[in-house]
């Protein structure tokens, strides 16, 4: 059995039984194969010394259980690593950063515990399911739609904490999040927000409370539990339609962007916005490259490809979701905006007035409509994905800039760049754009070696050029959090300071977003 | 010359002198007819010795010198308390918690470091007002909205951080902060969201980095002092409208709002409403009352009296910004909606394609077209108020429920429950209501201790009733903390434990929101 480090055999048996008369013996999982279940399945460490493992694993089922297994960790100084449900693909799964660390397992934990469809929010806790939220809402025909992420076996708090997105108006997560329940790591219970107010009627409703605002010192974070929380939800729409624009030219992504930053900042275009190139798909599939590549064809080049091919250098496609009237308003207005770009084209898609049967081929079709489902995985090349996601300015310039700065980059690592299912840029927040990277892993350690090296490089030259990455791999956090380092890592130093006094004895997730606890700091 | 409690005449002298020597001579007040301008012109406790007043005043001219300010502070033990620029008038002007506090006074620091209207933010240290802001704008023609709070003179910084509220979509100003730069109390530069990457190129269009975020630390807050923030702006409308809609009976107020919750949680109504009420204007013309009072007319008889007199009992204006056929849609829909309440009235309003003319009679119009003004103070009777503003749910049910509570109140107290400014809430934040109350201050010792006693009553009413107050008078800052009491105090306990590891020396603005330092919490 693997043991957290600097814990004795003798203190870990003790801490497991104390765990065990916590939750019941039942949820204390210790063996091999109830471990290799926690382990990252798509590992970029897959088979090398360096994996992520667990040492056991242990199972609440309410609040009071998170509060008594805290208290016992920090008796035997045992390392907690707090997971909820779902399996965070491409970010480490249910993997520690600290090997050894004992899993806190919540997916016991799965009340919803009201939905509102009068005023517009869920509260739920950790191990609820989006398939377990759109079912009650189902179920009970409320008027209200959930922002599902692309895999509907993710957990609504968990992905808000990690600051994940949806496809919906309400894709950035972390900012429908309204009043938070946590454990602290001494056991004390916090309630945030207006829900520090004893019957508070808005903790879910008012965000801010009074003074200092505490919730986002529980997101990426080390230093408490959250066990549950408000989410904001969409009021059902009447009707959906989408419809795609396109635009001849390269150079035409800078209206085109500049177009849709005023449209989206005047809350007339609301989801989620995946760029695309029926160019660069056309090239790629010729075995071109998606990026701007040394060497490679010049722009004049490719938008003479553009032109004899007849195909349209970039597009999108854009969701409305409200009444039939409004969004068919909505969707002529943003035909007339775009209409200022010479040769851009616009094909009309679908219009559906709810309830209404959907359209079942298009797999991503769904989460924007508020469905959950697992269709994403039929667009992903098989094997696992090392997720790297940085965020750029929400202008042509950037987008060129980066097209420029990983081609280099993948010039110089001999990589194939060819078409990328995540190259083009999102929309998954308000003002500003994130490219997500997938670099393949497999059971291959070689391959492995060179996708970790390939990530490393890509987080520097991002750095390098003034981008950061919202979120990373477990395995790379450190590495991540070092590229944040204004005033001598200023930031880092104040998470540190924050993590020794909350959390003196550093049982809460060691290593989560590149924040360890003293002890540890020179490991 | 006052003296901050604690320190010694020759501390207090020294400091000064250093103060002078980081900032210039010029820059450090000590006279008191210098002190008077930052003393509450308004003040609860006008005449009276727990009149909060400062000892001296130094106003630093950029970053650097407030770090050499702070860390003064820290060697002789100064409190200071932060001002930007503007009045705070309601909620105690420039005076600070704790007399003989030296003003740190930000207005000097008043550089717009960036606007950007392709991606629609800007960037201003705490010294910049709303009219600056505004000028730079239009002498430069850029292609963005601000969002001014009700009296122009105020600080878009200050006002964001106190988590004030404006007119226009962008109203929720703490919601549109993205990335700020805080010294902290120790004198160190902190930057935070993307800023915390060197060379950032999205420290104001990402607002969240990496890891724990700590922007909340530094909202209403001793924590640390802002010298820079990002603010998110409104892309320049093409056209403005509104119109009202009215409905007939009490009870309607019910589908009102549950419409209102919709439409705003759908984005189709963006900006603030201000619920009113023409039959009870008219009711308290005629010496009624705005609240359900213990032995005042019936619902039933207000009914009747609104359905004789022709009067609504409810009504509100919506506004509408954006493209001209698209804002007529927005309305047209809202129309629609609100028709199946039975005896709906709606009446066409102002209809603006800028540029253009706009309707100088409504002194809150400018406002809602993103004009700073001062045209409010027009609206209020003379003298001060003390501002009482807690929240509720966006419900007809918690309204009436307020209705009934403050009635008692003012029952209980004699108080004249006539027409007033502030009766009916507003949506100055998605997803809930507020109430802004302002209690009459004036001269008269009598009259604002009586003005105080109602003050508290009020607050232990709104907590008894499960509603939290979003922000108070300097004078009140612990009766409402001490509302926010679940779990033996857990919220106050952390900001104490953060106030004590980052300023360990109390020496930023002692007693904000109810955050003492240690060596003061026994006072």
């Amino acid at each position: 059995m693997a043991i957290p480090p600097g814990v004795s055999e003798r203190d870990f048996s003790l801490a497991l039984s104390e765990f065990a008369g916590a939750v019941g013996r039942e949820w204390v999982y210790t063996s091999a194969a109830d471990m290799d279940l926690y382990r990252d399945a798509y590992s970029p460490y897959q088979g090398e010394s360096e994996d992520r493992a667990p040492s056991a694993a242990v199972a609440p089922d309410r609040v009071e259980q998170v509060q008594q297994i805290v208290r016992i960790a920090n008796r035997y100084r045992i390392p907690l690593w707090t997971i909820s449900t779902g399996r965070n693909l491409g970010y480490g799964g249910s993997s520690p950063t600290l090997s050894g660390s004992v899993i806190l397992d919540l997916k016991r934990m799965n009340r919803i515990l009201e939905v509102n469809d009068k005023t517009h929010y869920a509260v739920v806790e950790p191990g609820v399911s989006y398939f377990d939220l759109y079912r009650h809402i189902q179920e009970r025909g409320l008027k209200v739609w959930i922002d599902p992420a692309d895999p509907g076996w993710g957990s609504p708090l968990a992905n808000a904490l990690e600051r994940g997105g949806g496809r919906t108006p309400m894709r950035d997560h972390w900012n429908a999040v309204c009043g938070l329940e946590v454990v602290l790591p001494d056991g004390e219970l916090l309630r945030t927000g207006m829900g520090a107010l004893p019957g508070a009627e808005v903790w879910h409703q008012y965000k801010y409370g009074f003074g200092p605002i505490v919730d986002g010192l529980f997101s990426q974070s080390n230093f408490g539990i959250v066990t549950r929380m408000g989410i904001w939800l969409m009021p059902s729409p009447e009707a959906y339609r989408d419809g795609r624009v396109m635009v001849p030219r390269h150079d035409d992504l800078v209206p085109f962007l500049e177009h849709y930053a005023y449209l989206m900042n005047s809350d007339i275009l609301r989801g989620t916005m995946l760029l695309d190139s029926p160019l660069l798909n056309y090239h790629a599939s010729q075995g071109g490259s998606f990026f701007d590549m040394p060497g490679g064809p010049s722009i004049a080049e490719l938008d003479g490809l553009a032109r004899d091919r007849n195909l349209p250098y970039w597009g999108a496609e854009f969701r409305f979701w409200g009444p039939p009237k409004l969004i068919e308003a909505q969707w002529e207005y943003v035909k007339e905006r775009y209409s200022t770009i010479p040769g851009a084209m616009f094909t009309e898609g679908r219009n559906y007035v709810f309830p209404t049967e959907i359209d079942s081929a298009d797999a991503t079709l769904p989460v924007a409509l508020g469905i959950p489902t697992l269709g994403v995985f039929g667009l992903l090349q098989g094997g696992g994905h090392l997720g790297f996601s940085p965020i750029i300015p929400m202008t042509g310039e950037a987008v060129f800039k980066a097209q420029r700065v990983f081609g280099q980059l993948y010039a110089e690592m001999n990589l194939p760049a060819g078409n990328q299912f995540f190259a083009l840029p999102w929309s998954y927040s308000p003002r500003a754009l994130v490219l997500l990277f997938g670099i393949p892993l497999s059971a291959d350690i070689e391959q492995n070696r060179n996708g970790r090296r390939i990530f490393e490089r890509m987080v520097e030259a991002s750095a390098a050029n003034g981008w950061g990455e919202y979120r990373t791999h477990v395995a790379f956090m450190d590495h991540v959090a070092d590229t944040y380092s204004f005033n001598d890592h200023a930031m880092r130093r104040l998470h540190e300071r924050l993590k020794d006094l909350l959390d003196p004895n550093g049982v809460l997730s060691p290593g989560k977003s590149g924040i360890w606890p003293r002890h540890m700091r020179e490991g």
